[in-house]
């Protein structure tokens, strides 16, 4: 696939490349006016509130055009916003994506980010409904808002959790973190299989560094098990673990104002996380406590809903770990298998610092 | 007043900065949950249907901080995502804000910054409800989301003007292209009156090119007498003028598939504009068809309407003048008070080309 050159995007301008992108969006009913007008009319189903959240994501600072190919970017563009719906157990409807192009992005590029844009939309049922785009004079800069809707009953919130609740978290942790420092490391081949066709999950197979490398590339919001402990009325608190668990859990706590304590032996590690590592001393706890980006779900709920929770699992085909207590006296602690407290060498991805 | 040191903002961190932001934001009954939480979770009032739209400001593309001091830049980010809301004929209601900010940038700047943006809301009652921060490696880059609602049988689209309708624009045009032309030019000082305590307003006087600059750099989103207008039912098509008037009712002239014709002798020219350019042998006449930045509201409407809209002017104490026709026949028209067809100059902003 040969690369348009930069002079593509110039020709087409900033109308034409809206049109261009906005050809390429599917309709949705709760849509009254998407991409086109000053600004886009959506209508929330009835007795439901507005939930809405936003990111910005940086070249060189939230992602390299070196290892994250187009697609995948587009993919997690979207992906992280989403997540931050679902850890309210809301259902994602719409998005407003604005983009800075530097002048000699290729225009390929940006057709491949949209491809990946809009198909972690269509996966999510979410409707793509306006932004922005302009010239940058750096890097690429990408914004995502993504609105959903909950009934107001459903929705949880961050401050819920309350003491001798269990601490929960979807799927497995510190994968994106040992991806990202395989990366860094220059590990095998100095990038990640960068593929200018759609990799669609592709590399989401357990086996070897493709699976680390697709947790960081492209992660996977877990809306369906997200709505499904909402509907079960099962949980006290969520928030989804994108600075690490140690930081997020961290953010539940103060707001619940309780503490906690997670049990090193029950975080839960991929097999390619285990394999990769097995030549260490030790295991790299702090990948998986304090790595970030693992864009799963961290939630507290009574000890009496822990059937309830693992029925959430079956019905969404994700797992779900016990890692811990909450705990009545504020702080977090993480404890190491032989019982002594584990001091984290990272405190949680933290900009600024 | 001083400048604190850059490392102010890494002593802070993001947490740290997210809470500072959060103590200067008033609260209102329709927000469930601001700033603090995974997403924002809102409630419109019965029958309304959504609005959104968003905006990324980029230094040195769409502001330089030499001219643009921080409190203004805060209004401004602010008000041209409002100005969207009210060209739909919408309540503006809530944003969100994502800053992507340099280490260098002292954390004043980011104060002061807040102090503008929180004073646009205040003015038009919006509340901010969460957004994102992180650090830059290039410019000061500023996302800002607004959202609002309407009731769906007031909404205003670009899409409904008719052939014989009236075009009609409020307050005055050319102003900010003015005033960005005299800035570059280093007209009287190298840059406008600066100031590091709110100016909330008091370059607004007509006289100078105080008024130009103000125009420019701290535009006021017309909300109201776009909000007069939609109850009145009195407009069939209605856009913001942020690419200059050609353009812009060009946008309205393609979605609703006529043309229309724009009297030159009838466009609204403010006094400082008249003044500035009393020298030239000709009034510029392209600052105001296709300068950008008007932020002022274009729409049209039956002739019947006529006295209904100067009744809305009244209400709202914005002036509104009628500058043309809209045509049954494609394509957009100047003409200068001669009868001959004005050639413009630039075709109005566009990013890429």
């Amino acid at each position: 696939m040969t690369h348009s050159s930069s002079s593509a995007l110039a020709a087409l301008g900033e109308f034409g490349l809206i049109s261009r992108i906005a050809a390429g969006v599917s309709t949705h009913q709760s849509v009254m006016t998407g991409i086109g007008d000053d600004a886009a009319v959506t209508a929330l189903s009835a007795g439901m509130q507005l939930l809405s959240s936003t990111d910005m994501l940086l070249e060189d600072v939230h992602f390299r055009r070196v290892w994250h190919d187009p697609y995948r970017l587009g993919r997690k563009s979207l992906a992280v916003s989403i997540s931050d719906i679902a850890a309210m157990g809301g259902i994602p409807r719409w998005a407003l994506l604005s983009l800075a192009i530097p002048s000699d992005l290729p225009l390929c590029f940006v057709d491949e980010f949209m491809h990946g844009f809009l198909a972690m939309a269509s996966e999510n049922r979410v409707a793509l409904i306006g932004g922005d785009t302009c010239l940058s004079r750096s890097g690429l800069t990408i914004s995502v808002t993504v609105m959903g809707e909950q009934n107001p009953d459903l929705i949880v919130r961050r401050s819920g959790a309350l003491p001798d609740d269990d601490i929960w978290v979807t799927g497995t942790l510190g994968d994106a973190a040992l991806g990202l420092k395989l990366l860094e490391s220059g590990f095998g081949s100095a990038q990640p299989p960068n593929s200018a066709q759609p990799t669609g999950g592709s590399l989401s197979g357990v086996e070897g560094d493709d699976y680390l490398f697709s947790r960081l590339l492209d992660p996977n919001p877990q809306v369906a098990v997200a709505l499904a402990l909402a509907e079960a009325g099962a949980v006290t608190a969520m928030i989804d673990v994108s600075d690490g668990i140690l930081a997020d859990y961290g953010h539940i706590a103060e707001q619940s104002g309780v503490g906690g304590c997670i049990r090193l032996e029950n975080l839960p590690l991929s097999p390619a996380f285990r394999r990769q590592t097995a030549d260490l001393s030790a295991i790299p706890y702090h990948l998986a406590l304090s790595g970030g980006e693992d864009y799963e779900l961290c939630f507290t709920a009574d000890r009496s809903n822990r059937e309830k929770i693992i029925d959430c699992m079956k019905k969404s085909g994700i797992a779900v770990t016990r890692i811990g207590i909450v705990s009545s006296s504020p702080g977090v602690s993480a404890v190491s298998p032989d019982g002594t407290p584990y001091r984290a060498q990272i405190k949680g991805f933290n900009h600024f610092t």
